[in-house]
This record gives C-alpha cells, structure tokens and sequence, in this order.
C-alpha cells in the first residue's frame, strides 16, 4: 500500500507521501513514489503515484523520457500550456501504460493512481486526482485535499484541522500527524516520507526534503501526539450513566 | 457497512455498535446489530454482527429459537457450560447459515463476523471475534479489543488512549469519540448506536443503553472533540524549514 496527500492551502500547495512499497509482508522496499518536473519563473509540476509499481514507474519514465527528448507530435509536461492538460497527458499515459499490462495479464493487479499538483505561468495552481481510465477530478473549494492509498486512518485528523489559511509549517505538521496516525495502523506505510511545498506563484519549487526514521521533529510530533491526545480526551466531560435513558 | 467494537477492560467489557445498514446509498435502514442473552447470576452474553443483514438475521433468530425450545441434542447459548463453547455454537451456526445461503447462490455477499463477548459462572469475562468460517480468536493482553465493519477511522484513537484500567465512564467517552470520527468520514456508519455494559462477576446485564443523535452527551463529545483535536494539534510545536535537511 501507500499513503499520500495533496493539500491546496491559500499560499500554495503541499504533498507529503511514504515510500514504502510491498508486494506481501516479506517483501518490503523503499521507493521514492514523488517526482518534480520544474521550469523555474514558468511551471512547476509534482506528482504523486500510489499502486502498481512497475505501472507507476514505467508512467514516470515515459513522463519523464518525453521531457528530454520532446517531439513535436507528442506534448510534453514540460510544454504543455495548462495544468488541465498536464493532467490529461499523465492520465492518457497512465491508462495506456495499463493497458498494454493488461493486454498481456488479465490481472487487475496493475492500476496505480496519480496525485499530480502545481501551477503553470498565467493561472493558478490546480491538484488534480488522476485515475487509472484516465480520467481526473480537481480539487475544489469544498475538497480542498486528495489522499491515495491507506487514507482512512489519517483522514479524521485532516477533516477536523485542516483549515486553507493554515501556513505551510501547520500544513506539514497536520501531515506529519496524519501520517504518523496512519503508520502506527498499518505496517504497508512507512517512512521516510518525501515532502514538496510549492507557494503560490513563485513557480519554483519552494522546499523538497525528506523525513526519515531519525528525524527530530517527526519524533516529537510521533510522541507528542500520543500525549496530546491523551489531554485533549481527558479535557471530555465524561460519560455519566445518569444521563441516558437505560433501557430495562 | 458497520462499526462495532468490543473492549476488554480490567473491571469488565463494554460494547458498542451503530444501526445503520445499507444496500446502496439509497437503502438506508435502521437495525438494531447487538443483541443479549442473559440467565442473572449466571451468564451474560453479548453478540454485535457485522456483515449481512439477512445471514446476522438468521443466525440471531437460530440461537434465539433454540434458547427459546432446547432439544437434549443441540446446546443452546444459555446452557453451553463455557464462553469457548459458546463462541463455537456461534461459529457454527454462523458458518451452516452462510452454507445454506451459497448453496443457492454462488456471490460472497452472504458473509458476516460476530463479536462476543460475556461471561459465565465460573470463568472470567471473555470477548471472542467470530469470522464466517465459524473459527474465531479471543481478545488477550496483547489485543484487548475487536472492532468489526469499518474500522480505520476510529482506530487511532483506541490505540493511543485505550487503558485497561480505565473505568466504563471513560471506555463509553472514548468508544464516542472513535464512532464520532467513523461516522464523520464514512456514510455507511450512523446513529444511533447500542451500547452494553458488562461489570466483571456481576453476572447481570450492568447498562443496556442507545445513544440517539439528540442525545446531548454524544453531541457535546462530537462538537468537543474537534476542539480539543485543534487545541491538542495547535499544542504540538510548530515545524520549522530550518531543522530537516532540505535537499537541492
């Protein structure tokens, strides 16, 4: 499995995802699942893949092969003139991807799913979820956010937090915590997990960095939250039976 | 879908399951998914379901009918003489109600898993998780409960806050908050919900009760809890670009 999120806050966006891949439990590695196109002062383009992993590489080759050799037939991430387009080209070359797997393979076991997020000169950033037929949804107003892969146990802290005037270092803490709740669950997420912010049009990749195992302030955050939430359920007024009707 | 958990706690168990069932968004119904036994002084067992609504039906009128008319020949669950044999009946009976439905029909819609939990003269309280195949494994130390259905949402906070030590008040507040954060994130979870009380030795139902969405402790958890998260998350230091090593 996977797990990761794309955040659209007032001043930019930021995506977080872990790096673990496994094909059973005696089968785990580390696999770096987030990629950076960038033009600097022109566009900057983040993607996110979760599944199959021969799928979503190959999707990053093909991608990414495209940019170093462009040709005037085929459109590029790096030419294309809008972020709807980038991601009908990440998405046309994800479905084509799977189904030459599948042409093979009658298995299913080849899907992946795209997060890909960013801004391109002239208009404003835009997080699009891609799914394997190709297709996409953007995030909105009302669905600020997109997870793929493990998302349920890290989703309530994010629905209760997440607020889009938050500033880049809350959004990362807000991740951190989500993450944290979410590899505490389940062993098919682990870290490190890889972090890009991008500010609203500075069309440059604002901060890329990873958080490993190590990592001070994850451990704060990992150990922290246990305590917090232990104050904050403490703060509850407690259950009294007196309160409810109790039925004979 | 469903959300049903069973705690094991020091001074006994407590259970608590939604009502909803769904056959597509659009068929929504209210059923009661818990259901006790009870000979005072002797024993009390507590059952919650999860899976088909006709096959949990099924299996609830078997063991009920047979409690009501018992035949030298079957056990019934009010004179099993252990919680091991009662959690077989169960497991049996669960297991010949789903064979007689794919018998007819050839789809895996019909399954469905069974908490129970309960205690009887002579041996501690114990809590059993009861899966279509009829076999089941029992809460111990390591794993002091079971939760059913969908069960992401509201596991974190058991994880982090559950205590064996903790009294029932505490155990009802922190199984709210875990249906509160499931039924935020997820439509086929829903009110109200059942809840049971088992004093350890009391051999007697302690506190059968429903919480309703008028009831006024639920609405005070729920509303309380997406403060106190924002107090606990706000109480965590801030991440500062400074302290990872940010990459080129």
């Amino acid at each position: 499995m996977t797990y990761c999120v794309g955040l659209v806050l007032d001043r930019g966006i930021v995506m977080m995802s872990d790096t673990r891949t496994n094909a059973g439990v005696d089968n785990i590695s580390v696999f770096k699942k987030m990629v950076n196109w960038e033009v600097p002062g022109e566009r900057v383009l983040t993607m996110m893949t979760s599944g199959n992993l021969a799928t979503t590489q190959a999707l990053v080759s093909i991608l990414d092969e495209r940019t170093k050799a462009p040709d005037e037939r085929n459109p590029t991430l790096l030419t294309v003139p809008s972020m709807f387009q980038a991601a009908t080209l990440v998405g046309q070359t994800l479905r084509n991807v799977i189904q030459d797997t599948n042409n093979i393979s009658q298995s299913s076991g080849f899907s992946a799913t795209i997060i890909l997020g960013g801004q391109i000169a002239g208009s404003p950033p835009r997080l699009f979820n891609i799914y394997p037929e190709g297709n996409f949804i953007e995030a909105g107003d009302d669905t600020p956010f997109f997870q793929t892969g493990e998302t349920k146990y890290g989703r309530p802290i994010i629905v209760r937090a997440y607020d889009p005037a938050m500033s880049f270092e809350e959004a990362i803490k807000l991740l951190l915590v989500s993450f944290d709740s979410t590899i505490k669950a389940n062993l098919s997420v682990g870290l490190p997990l890889d972090v890009t912010v991008y500010a609203k049009d500075s069309l440059r990749v604002t901060q890329e960095f990873r958080i490993t195992q190590e990592d001070e302030y994850f451990n704060v955050i990992s150990n922290g939250w246990g305590a917090a939430l232990k104050v904050a359920f403490s703060s509850l007024p407690d259950f009294s039976f007196g309160e409810t009707d109790t039925a004979p």
